[in-house]
């Protein structure tokens, strides 16, 4: 009934909390589903990486269905960087949260990318796919470059 | 520079392992992927929850995103439930690799309600979305009962 119980409480959490803390029943929570989706992408992404870079054959199918993956959770982790939690992973730069806008920027390259890479997955054409995945994982490296440590 | 060496390190897992074990780089991916899958699926869900239990007030378009997502976000936990991952996790069972069939049959059950949970949502009706969010729990209930401690 764990489980249960805690939909419930994220459930009277976001019934108590303001609009901006709304999504998350606490900062942790926060924390850990911006985290988790982050893993989860790099995931599917890491398995498109493999075929552009020639480490596993290329599958035209499976790159497709990861790339619609990629392009689905690149949507999801920001979300999580809420205000109050500007204090609390070592990997996210204080940047985050006082240059939001570029970091909002950042967040919707990753999404406009990950489109595209979708796009060119499905082309069913690798070089289309290796060219999109560089220019994914270019997206990728400026926003860490910019607000993570590590 | 961890992001990218992550990404080659899956790369060349990948090539070098079995078909099995090929998504995951080691066992700990495998479990800390489906476990990031279900916490993702569990914060969006729980908004529905929130909803159809009316600690929120109903929102058709919020119930139909986050719907969206789920329905989504069940596609992916089973993937990381991977034969080398059997004694690796307290709450996952041993009949999760025991009852193989069984286990399957739950996570394709999901699948199904969560897609009619969506369905459900776009329908823009309060009735629609408790009816379905139930039918989704009593889901992931069974499947809990049987196939995680805790």
């Amino acid at each position: 009934m764990k489980f249960i119980a805690s939909i419930t409480l994220a459930a009277a959490a976001a019934a108590l909390a303001g609009p901006a803390a709304a999504q998350f029943a606490k900062p942790e929570d926060a924390v850990k589903y911006r985290q988790n989706a982050l893993f989860v992408m790099a995931q599917h992404f890491g398995r498109i990486g493999a075929m552009a870079n020639g480490r596993v054959p290329f599958d035209g199918k499976a790159a497709a269905d990861n790339a619609e993956i990629v392009a689905d959770m690149a949507k999801l982790p920001w979300a999580g960087f809420t205000a109050n939690t500007d204090k609390m992973s070592k990997a996210a730069k204080s940047e985050i949260w006082t240059e939001q806008a570029k970091f909002k920027e950042h967040n919707e390259k990753l999404v406009a990318e990950t489109g595209k890479l979708l796009a060119a997955a499905k082309t069913n054409n690798l070089d289309n796919l290796k060219a999109a995945f560089g220019a994914t994982a270019g997206t990728c490296k400026a926003c860490h470059d910019s607000f993570r440590n590590l």
